[in-house]
């Protein structure tokens, strides 16, 4: 109810604020003996580390899951898999200057409106760094999905301004994979690094368009009515924070398209039904159909800059701050396994429990 | 679990199939001692009508919804509020022809690919007449929150090709009422109803994006990591037939924006605190505060066209056909209702949620 | 959350109260491509029907499922299920006099604390009424575990202080099918009808206790913490009205045994595991062991009596009252459908859930 | 779903096995603003310790708390609360020899059979050492239950044979609380312990009995239909290792009383209205009245003995074996703050569910 926990059957619920002793999660609902492969999730985590990118936030954090539960013999066992991340690199002294301010665009704001309390240390709860435990649980739900050949990968498709023209069947993953902001387009991965380097220098930041394909996921995913997977997936990424938009298939596109344009045709080849094209994004009636699934997510400006801003304290005063912790530019490169993992989260869950139906 | 509930507190059960005897529903959780007003019950199903605009669906549904529990000399008890609205205009036999075929974009392979069976009536489960509970849920939730001083209004803001140049301080309620298509802009309204007819004569359809505001509601709804407010719209919006995208505040436009343009500025002004701008969309760290919530959502055109379109049967055959039944050509302005029914949804849980914290 | 709603997979949500239009149910989560026999359902209704033994309340009803939707062709296809009961005979007027009473260990004191206003007539939704809806799924939820091979039986094995003495690998289901009080000791049950004749005339009311059995129960069913199958068995029995208590394998008695009397010895026998006694009731650490599953509900006598008794009506006036309305002298007969479709819920709710984990 | 969630709005998640690195839990939904006094809590575990009782398992756990998230300054902030109880006194080599055995009426059979895997060393996650997660949460509960005024307290009612006769309006907590079983009879008393050192040499155990008062719990509690107040109450004992039984208020007894015996007569006094007796155990129609709610668990003998017992090794060969592990004769005294703290659990989930409906 509080909001905490994402899933029916393998449910992950996170805790930890980004200036405690560790951030963390349970996954309940693991089926038993799969391996961890603890290797894999360290290079997970370490896809999402800040300092990847060198205008990410110069904070080290050297993270190292440590499973507290439901492991046995490095397998899991049907009980509820316990980790930790430990946050070994926070100076709360920086933030103290901020304790009394609302900083523009943060949830410092919403946070004490709504409970009359809050812990204002690098933003408590609110901080990105929640999102490690989600990369946790995901690379376990990877993990699951790769034995039924489900594979999820996801790219930077603008940062700023600056588009790549994508055609989702033709992204390699490996070019993905191999540049430093996890865009496909190598022309457009060098402008975006120097728009990133420009705003450092100018202490400001920039918004993205983030892409995610699943291949191979096979048909009969999703609930009809509310549980519809397209449905899943847009809570899923709008519970990423910064994210400001979600359109799967042809999205926004498809509200000048006419109905000729848009319905995916099926053909009958070698006794197989299959589609001529995909505009629907993989999802009809809320099913998955056997095709690729492909959406995209819009993820705001970072709020936090070093230019001067004004704003109110708590006690209402009109005051000016410039936010000088360690911030990224971008979401981009950090949020790339993190829409992977809430990803994973969805496919897996809705996976499972198809199961119940069969 | 299998998606045909929505809501934590406030919890709308929906059921029913397109030629079924009737779709209906039950709400779980609703509040004792409220008044239901079913005359604007049926107003609002009303404003859902086929028919209120010529190139609506031909079929007649003289929606009356008839309670079955839940009520008691007009007021809610606390009790559940079962629901039905009877079909009473369904001709099955036009779905003979289509009882073996795949519609092209429709629900009907998927649906057979989860389930190994399926209601070929009408799209059966899969029908936007489900939808029809919905708008009687959210008319319900609508009551609510008014006493709260909340509205929620929806409107039409392009239609093909055809956009409004908006801005949602200017938008006046009356004048989207007023219009046929739910659309503020006059001028749009008469390009969108000449695009209409002409798709009608084409026998081919269109997409549309529909827009919604939600006034004055309080600062502290959503829960912050999961459950953010906008995690749960996005959610909502996505699980009506059709949308294929949700953006909230800037949306996508955010993408190219720097965080200096983007970001909230507080102001203290006559001792209480106010933003000079909200592209934010009222809502900061997944909770609102205090300013308009505004978003939008794509819908996709029309599946049914009346233009020959090749296909499979489920033998695998390739086939053409051309649909015959009674369609629209764009899902507004009948989407209209459910959009704000949607919202009330997700507002008033997010209300009665919000509560149990305080 | 506002407890109209069982099970997790298998979830029935029930609605109506005694003297409305009807009562009913929706199912959501039923596997696709289930026969619904309906005469099964007839029957499962039937047993449960006033006036079956001439001491139930004279209230005739007629009842008659009608199936709204999720069924086509005969069959379940996914879709929720929903039905009524339409309330054929309810004298509303019986009750008038009851409206400002609060009736002595009934509901009405407590909904009217909870809810400041309630449905008098009847008892509304607190009144026994509402638990056919949960035959009719419990009737649903056994044609499926039929599949499985599981049976479940209940019986009546005391009656005021008239006691049969069981032993459950003994108990014979035709002789209890036999039974007008569904005992399957011909002798207590005439002790049994010849008390309830007393009472009857004496205008007093007794309690019972009921046995329930389910057999060839596989092995693994049941979650391990907190949602051990004997920790649901006894939600779901304690959500029948009058229901006291719950025990189930050796139950209270246990409590003065030792240890080395009532654990259950495995045995190795022709390559199959055993176990030499059943004390433990057929669950262990909360997970099904593939023995019988035994247990016992203890029913208080009900609390409509035609005495004279002092109450306080609703403006706090110390008044006496003779209740005159048509009810039973006992729980039984009338409640063993009820534990046995409550017993069907549970199982088949972890039947289906076990599925996922495989 | 997987089980190891319990509560709606105060939801407690337990992870951990009797011998990994530590047992813990998250609690999501706790109000902000509470003051957590960790020298309660600490005094809670400690009523739980082994070997506060001679013959309590010989296992020196110092328990000590580690709170990782959700607290601010001492304070809760609304964010998830997560801790830690670290395993330290572990001898995982005394199971080693258990390892490919069935113990005797213990979980490792089932635990097998449901997941195809299990952890053996001390049970794993079926060991009652789980409970000492339930202990933190409910302590958290109490501290909050005490701000409404509401006091919950257990005591030893039976143990083998001895019985206490006890009145609830008699019972004085402070003498439950200095009597090392937790037992309100001092003679009584006396004679558990010699039954408990007869026990202990003989290498047996003994099941028991024990009562629960909710005192001063107001009217409203609970909902009406399926999660009935004391349905949840007996889910919420039935969840604790060994309890075999459940029953309140008159419970078994009931099932041989009359109506005009077992019916609880309001009366008006000083224009308030009270009961002349409190048969029910202070719920009516699953809704608390406002009287004291009482109850009673019965719990079997601790499966654990020393006695020589014949049992099958998972190779399904005919063995003998004697458990040499450290382990108590009875769930007294130590699960008296177990009992406590799911009851506590259940008190204030539904009093936090309550305050949405008002």
């Amino acid at each position: 109810m509080a909001g905490n926990s994402f899933g029916k059957i393998f449910k992950l619920t996170t805790f930890g604020e980004s200036h405690g002793i560790a951030v963390g999660g349970v996954i309940d609902g693991c089926p038993p003996e799969i391996f961890v492969d603890e290797e894999f999730i360290a290079q997970e985590i370490n896809r999402r580390k800040p300092g990847n990118y060198k205008n990410s936030t110069a904070r080290k954090e050297d993270d190292k899951v440590e499973f507290i539960s439901g492991l046995f013999e490095g397998k899991t066992t049907g009980a509820p898999i316990a980790f930790i991340i430990k946050n070994t690199d926070h100076k709360s002294s920086d933030y103290d200057e901020l304790k009394d301010v609302f900083r523009p665009s943060h949830a410092d704001y919403t946070y004490l409106e709504k409970y009359g309390i809050r812990d204002y240390r690098g933003g408590g709860r609110a901080s990105a760094r929640e999102t490690v435990s989600r990369v946790v649980a995901g690379a376990i739900a990877k993990l699951i999905l790769r034995k039924y050949g489900i594979d999820i990968f996801a790219y930077t498709s603008q940062l700023g301004n600056i588009e790549i023209s994508d055609n989702i069947k033709d992204i390699n993953p490996s070019a993905i994979e191999n540049d430093i902001l996890f865009c496909p387009d190598k022309k457009a991965s060098v402008l975006m690094q120097q728009l990133l380097d420009k705003l450092k220098q100018e202490g400001d930041s920039t918004g993205c368009v983030i892409n995610c394909v699943v291949k191979c996921c096979p048909a009969g995913l999703g609930e009809p009515v509310f549980d519809k997977l397209q449905a899943d997936l847009a809570k899923a990424m709008l519970s990423i924070p910064a994210a400001k938009g979600f359109e799967y298939g042809e999205g926004f596109k498809s509200s000048s398209m006419k109905g000729s344009e848009h319905n995916d045709i099926f053909k009958s080849e070698n006794n197989k039904i299959i589609l001529e094209s995909n505009h629907s994004g993989g999802i009809q009636g809320g099913i998955s159909n056997g095709e690729d699934i492909y959406f995209k997510i819009a993820f705001k400006p970072i709020s936090s800059i070093n230019k001067m801003q004004k704003t109110v304290d708590i006690n209402g005063n009109n005051i000016e701050i410039s936010i000088k912790g360690r911030h990224d530019v971008c979401v981009v490169p950090r949020v790339i396994p993190v829409v992977e993992a809430m990803t994973a989260l969805v496919i897996l869950d809705h996976l499972l429990l198809n199961i119940t139906i069969k």
